[in-house]
């Protein structure tokens, strides 16, 4: 079965060296705690053990310090949008969520959980993640349709105490926040002065459009399959309707071509493509996303003929958007502060850290680090964790 | 705070370092697939690991072999029943579950996750694993109260098809007839001619009861603290009716007193204690197991008097009853073979080959092996997974 699938693989990769690197899965528990002699087993099982459990029951906020929950991230999902395969279910999203439990080991030392449910309702999710609270001391949530990850993220931050976030949302959103504040940068332009399009209103487009807006872009227009996003527009779902409400300040109708003409940057999360006739018409010194995988929504090389700057989500080409340089960084820092959740602000101050780390050697084809900058996670974390505690949403 | 408290720890241990060795938790997450280099990254995470998701999409069972729930068992509490401690709550009973999760890793090589639950009812706890069912490939209830840890383990082992075992009965009673065996060799006997008493009917009296009939012991009798247990006894629960239907055929009444007259076997797994006087009238050659614990029912010593065989709960007297030598072993074997739960046929397997470990230096004192012995685990898996093959309550 030495066959070379480079439609869905991207690289040189054969499907005998990817399935034996998971065979047996890719995780296993390790015991920090030696158990070598009676005298180990005494202290970390029983009888000693009691005296730990007893100090937890007298000050349940020791078990912050006493149990591995303060490093702990629950990779929770459901199946339902997993990389590009859509529906597949939660056993088959399994070997996904190992592997961003494997990420946030290697590149923030966090231990991870992942734990796919079999159902699909929001009200039951909700309701198994508050049963389980206990045991975790953050949430990933990964790989959920939309829309109904904008409200299961909604009402799982408001049932849990602790860091929550949808990381196909978010991490998408910070870096992309990171990766347009520095090819403002390069183009010598701000954030207040740019016209953003962004194709797509699934997660992680709602999700950089909030981000945009927060960090005072000037203007954003979204578009979905049915065009441009306006108030006007008849059936729009409650998010669409939240994004009505601060994009397109100008009222554009019509689609893709409307849009465009003029615009500064262009930011693809769906998984259409766009002619280059289009790209042609936007602003002097564009600045294109195009960050559907495996296909960009325009090929990279075809895209830098109209614009200054170009990144895309693949690694064989010039400025990944990798979330992987995000959510790491983020819940360590969420957790190391001690954070009852993760708002606006530290994202934000995520972003903020990511850019920063690519300052150094800033150029059209270096606006973000390498998804393996071991520089970054670091970084992130600092700035996730000093944010949280200057804003106050620490515990203690 | 260096002080030593000898009643709970039973042992030279002081706080400081009991402290010390649970700070930060004791278990961690490794990665047992590289991520060292981009293409690492691209065979383990996206786009590689889509091949597999798919792949399982396609045929759910390869999630056996693509991930790492087959050798991951969920070890799921709520904290009711914690050691001496009682129902000291979740987060509270997380230090004793990490505990677990390393006797696991370090006696079996078998991965788990502790999953504590803010919930205590039946339905919920049910529910709540059916819905996680996808994460894992085996559950270990443990430290629940009785008697709802009865209908607890019926109902997830009814509902999920995987090994379910509460160990606080199972593993006690795997145990318990290992030891048993052991000493009716010591001392001539046959189990089928054994008159025995259980002091106890929570958890692991109950569970004890159920193996030694199954293994043939020709009589036992059950004392709860309203005395023997018999079918005429007003307002027995559903779990002690079912004992008396198939124990105490004699139709005893009574205590303690009545019960231990001329008995060959005394079992102790209550919090009560027994008075010599009462050792002293049961037939000679008796065997003792005095199992509560930091204080057993009777000192060992004192218990020799009487008796030929002593054995306890403690690792600082002879013999010690410990589940450690049954659960890892149990599980493993389980999960090896693949099996769809863990039947009376697999315990009686398990108890077995814990028998014929210390079969070869067998003697009064060494009725069971210690629990550090390394041969003990690999011997119990080896049983368990040919028990499960030979009555078929495997997949596939």
């Amino acid at each position: 079965m030495t066959t070379i699938d480079r439609t869905t693989s991207g690289a040189d990769l054969t499907n005998e060296e990817i399935f034996a690197a998971h065979e047996g899965g890719k995780l296993g528990v390790e015991v920090t705690a030696p158990l070598a002699t009676p005298r180990d087993l005494s202290i970390a099982y029983t009888p000693g053990v009691a005296q730990v459990s007893r100090a937890i029951a007298s000050d349940p906020a020791l078990a912050d310090r006493y149990t591995w929950t303060q490093r702990l991230v629950a990779v929770v999902s459901d199946g339902t949008a997993v990389l590009g395969l859509g529906d597949i279910g939660p056993r088959a999203s399994l070997p996904v969520m190992e592997g961003k439990s494997a990420l946030f080991k290697s590149f923030a030392g966090l231990d991870s959980i992942p734990l796919v449910l079999d159902t699909t309702d929001v009200d039951e999710i909700v309701e198994t993640l508050v049963r389980l609270r206990p045991s975790f001391g953050a949430v990933n949530l990964e790989d959920i349709s939309a829309p109904r990850c904008f409200e299961l993220e909604r009402r799982v931050s408001e049932a849990l105490d602790c860091p929550v976030m949808h990381d196909d949302q978010h991490g998408t959103a910070v870096v992309v926040l990171a990766a347009l504040r520095n090819a403002a940068r390069v183009t010598g332009r701000e954030l207040s002065s740019l016209r953003v399009v962004i194709s797509g209103a699934g997660a992680a487009g709602v999700a950089c459009a909030k981000i945009l807006h927060t960090a005072g872009v000037g203007e954003i227009t979204v578009l979905d399959s049915r065009g441009v996003i306006h108030a006007g527009r008849d059936g729009l779902t409650p998010i669409k309707q939240e994004l009505a409400g601060f994009t397109n300040p100008r009222g554009t109708t019509g689609g893709p071509a409307e849009a465009l003409r003029g615009a500064d940057v262009f930011i693809g999360v769906s998984v259409g493509q766009v002619p280059e006739e289009l790209v042609a018409t936007m602003a002097d010194g564009a600045i294109v996303f195009a960050l559907s995988n495996p296909d960009p929504e325009i090929h990279p090389e075809v895209a830098r003929r109209h614009a200054a700057v170009v990144a895309t989500g693949r690694s064989d080409f010039p400025n990944q958007i990798n979330n992987v340089l995000a959510f790491p960084g983020i819940f360590k820092g969420a957790l190391d502060a001690g954070a009852r959740a993760i708002t606006d602000g530290m994202k934000v101050a995520a972003a903020e850290a990511i850019a920063a780390v690519a300052a150094d050697d800033l150029s059209a084809d270096h606006i973000v680090p390498s998804p393996l900058d071991p520089r970054v996670a670091p970084e992130v974390s600092a700035a996730v964790a000093k944010a949280a505690r200057a804003e106050g949403v620490v515990r203690m």
